[in-house]
């Protein structure tokens, strides 16, 4: 099976691989202002528009389909507003097989087009209600006049994974015959297999150049686009994080690294691809899943023993590249299967340091509070091994009474705190009955006679779950707080998301005292 | 390239595809319990293992890893509870190359155990600090160990993707020769590509049975398992949702309708696969991203307005297969690419007919609403239809007054409503503000003497999005209110997460009332 994916080298070293297919230059086309726009729910303003335009130029992807002109004057201002960047990129509009979106696309000031004709039996009949023969016609002429006003021209040919391979063929041959610059071949709704793929592409790659546009429908876009690059494409079409049309378009990031890592093929610069995954989750809404590759939450975070031991000792034992070539970093997670050398290396990232009794004992109650809670976090491992080490510490600030007031006009919240013994009563206002706590809270250590270290503490990052299930559901709010160089996250659950939040962010501040007043705590236990 | 994946047949007809695979008998062995669970932050209960175990039974999951006996008294107890079931699947427990290990597993009652074994170099020498001598003697033993009491028995040869090929057959062999059922190779770390798992799986398979455990760290994890069923393997293990290590492990679901869809192979039953979706993302708390394939909110939902259109004129039009095969159901979405068949398909649904020029009108106002909205609810739609229309329509419920207070013992809250120009006050306390402001709301619309059909409406569903980037983020609260067969989605976004929610529901209320005052609001217009 030597020529699985085009016969490439079947060594197992990576940097060994793609000697053909490095030879080759493979580029990407991002459709994410697009095909990946048109996913439901998800609309782009022009500023996120050009802002994910920027952030694909500076990755160095080749194309950018930044819209389908024809949708309407918002659409083509968006578009206007990404041909004006002054990109690398080539930059292109979508175009459906008429006339008038060609020229609509010309009064973008794009410097092509995506010219889609319908290629499957199904496409061209039920859909536009046309003829086989209409398609040719329609395509050659539209080639040519996009030709003649200096576009660069790409035809796709619709529903191409189930259209008849002969007429796909026709279409391209015709494509290439009135100008075109390349035929794609399009898996429109997810339908096709690797061998499809690249027996179709096999084909069109002998008549000029090709691309290949996959869906993930049977999770086979990545598959796919492979399967079409080993048959000859050189130009992948793909969206960040995998947006668009129901299941998606094959993730850019995936197609990115996996050319990277396993076949030597550069398409882009790897470092950026996390920034513009965030770029992209920001700007469409849509949340990128913990698991997702390349750039999840979890992709570089290791919290089960075995894999966290073996990391602490070799970073390439439970990782295929290091999170670094993406743009990332390593994060190593407490849970319910820590193990000794995961718990003792979070330890010393605080200063704390136990004896191996100590250890066995945190790591017990580490995944005792997992099996209940599910998160362990900065807060909870240090409040452990305190309590394993008889470490008697005195909360620094704690919450007395909160109170928040909502829905009017103008949200209101007061706090009291005791803070070092020191009784502090505080209101403020917001924009909802978190903010004005919060703001209560900030208000209430802000006292210049306080302690050091709270009054200037940062909240680094905000975030609820989201709430699914009813009113009464229990919110879980995660803090993260900076202090200097020092940052805790705390985590907090209750019905009510006011108290959830102020109760985190107290503890946050209570700990970050607590380090300020004792900068070494494993002393404390000598 | 007729062999891509095995010498599948390269027709194009799903129905005449895998003539030679359909043969054989390929299955699915779930490891959500245990390689699921050991994703960061997850942790699941007895009770959640439990249903996961008899929801992967009903779909006809060949073999269900139930966890890892040696990591604690609470997982052997969890393990019990699965062996208890009585499931038809084969019910084993993961287990190092220790001895101890597996008479762990065996206190459990598990049918079988996966043994994991050291294969790569990197995993011999530096994790386990052993020889490849020793591997291979330990393998042996414990096999026979294993086999004496009655197990089956897989040997995992861990990190294989990384090994040297010829120890792995070496380790194969050696497994086979002390009885193992099966042999299964591993990419570990999701670090190969499908000709490396094709070449290996085909040296294996000669061996003896042979099963395949990917993952998704490259977004190979489908490619890869599916290259190694071409190469001869004959049990994928898989989890649902890819939940797993870093970016997981291959999904199930995924893996299952691949095999099923394009290649005609039977593993599970298809039906069950959103139901055990769903069951699996609610007990691991790992939420499913929108577009993930097959189980995703829009698998099967249309907005734009080509897509649409062509999906009501066929419903093949846009989709590889039909969403009941997967147990779903088919959406179609407004939004910023709404066209004319999707708006009035929408309006027909409230009974609400519309004249061509009325449309255009709709259509326009929806996709601007989009533009600036990002999401377009049945009550935007509604509220648009009669400002075209000209149709009055005078709000029945409205909110007048909110007041919520919270973070103390008792969550409190007051409204004043105009209902039918009746002013109704009322309090409720709850979990928090948003639960007290709800039943506040219930309370003033309780009245026996009120309109009929809002008391008895119910909440179907509530929802915000994950609040991340601060206190003062905008948020969205999303309700679905029912009455009867009438259903109504209402959004509302504001920062103060209680007048967000309230003021979804009251207009969610009044939409019911209106369709309760007037069963056919199309006529209102002739």
């Amino acid at each position: 099976m030597n020529d699985l994916f085009g016969g490439f080298p079947d060594n197992t070293s990576p940097s060994n691989r793609g000697v053909q297919l490095s030879e080759r230059d493979v580029e990407l086309l991002d459709t994410t202002l697009r095909d990946g726009e048109q996913a439901p729910g998800v609309s782009l303003t022009p500023d996120e528009k050009a802002g994910i335009a920027e952030a694909l130029d500076r990755a160095g992807v080749a194309v950018v389909e930044a819209g389908s002109a024809c949708t309407g004057d918002g659409e083509r201002e968006t578009i206007e507003r990404v041909t004006d960047l002054g990109l690398d990129a080539t930059v292109t509009s979508f175009a459906r097989g008429v006339r008038a979106d060609v020229d609509l696309a010309l009064d973008c000031g794009v410097d092509g087009v995506n010219l889609v004709v319908p290629a499957s039996d199904r496409h061209v009949e039920q859909k536009v209600g046309s003829s086989r023969e209409e398609v040719v016609e329609t395509t050659a002429d539209l080639v040519a006049h996009a030709r003649d006003h200096g576009l660069w021209v790409e035809v796709i040919g619709e529903d191409g994974s189930r259209a008849d391979l002969d007429f796909l063929e026709r279409l391209a041959e015709t494509a290439h015959d009135a100008g075109a610059d390349r035929f794609c071949f399009a898996d429109t709704v997810g339908h096709t297999g690797p061998d499809r793929a690249y027996e179709a592409v096999s084909r069109l790659s002998e008549l000029g150049p090709t691309s290949t546009h996959t869906h993930d429908d049977l999770g086979l876009a990545v598959t796919n686009a492979l399967a079409s690059v080993a048959a000859g494409a050189d130009l992948v079409h793909a969206t960040v994080n995998g947006v668009g049309e129901r299941a998606g378009n094959v993730a850019l990031e995936e197609v990115a690294i996996a050319l990277n890592h396993w076949y030597g093929v550069e398409t882009v610069e790897t470092t950026e691809l996390y920034d513009l995954a965030r770029t992209v989750a920001d700007a469409t809404d849509v949340a990128l899943a913990p698991n997702k590759a390349v750039v999840g939450e979890n992709a570089f975070a290791h919290e089960s023993g075995i894999h966290t031991d073996g990391t602490l000792k070799d970073e390439r034992m439970y990782e295929p590249y290091p999170p670094e070539k993406v743009g990332r970093e390593r994060r190593l997670v407490l849970g319910k299967h820590t193990g000794r050398a995961g718990a003792k290396a979070a330890l010393a990232e605080h200063g704390v340091d136990v004896t191996d009794d100590e250890l066995a004992e945190v790591v017990a109650r580490v995944q005792d509070l997992a099996e209940r809670n599910k998160r362990v976090t900065d807060a909870d491992l240090l409040a452990i091994a305190e309590d394993v080490q008889g470490r008697e510490r005195d909360r620094r600030i704690e919450l007395r009474e909160l109170t928040a007031t909502s829905g009017g006009a103008i949200p209101t919240a007061s706090v009291r705190l005791d803070v070092d013994g020191d009784e502090r009563v505080a209101s403020g206002t917001g924009d909802g009955p978190v903010d004005a706590a919060v703001s209560a809270v900030r208000e209430a250590v802000s006292d210049p006679n306080g302690p050091d270290g709270v009054a200037d503490a940062q909240l680094d990052s905000y975030h609820v779950d989201a709430i699914t299930g009813g009113t009464d559901a229990v919110v879980t709010v995660e803090v993260e707080m900076r202090r200097d160089d020092r940052s805790v996250t705390v985590a907090s659950s209750d019905g009510d998301i006011t108290r959830a939040s102020v109760t985190a962010m107290v503890d946050a501040l209570d700990r970050l005292l607590a380090a300020e007043s004792d900068p070494d705590p494993a002393t404390a236990n000598d």
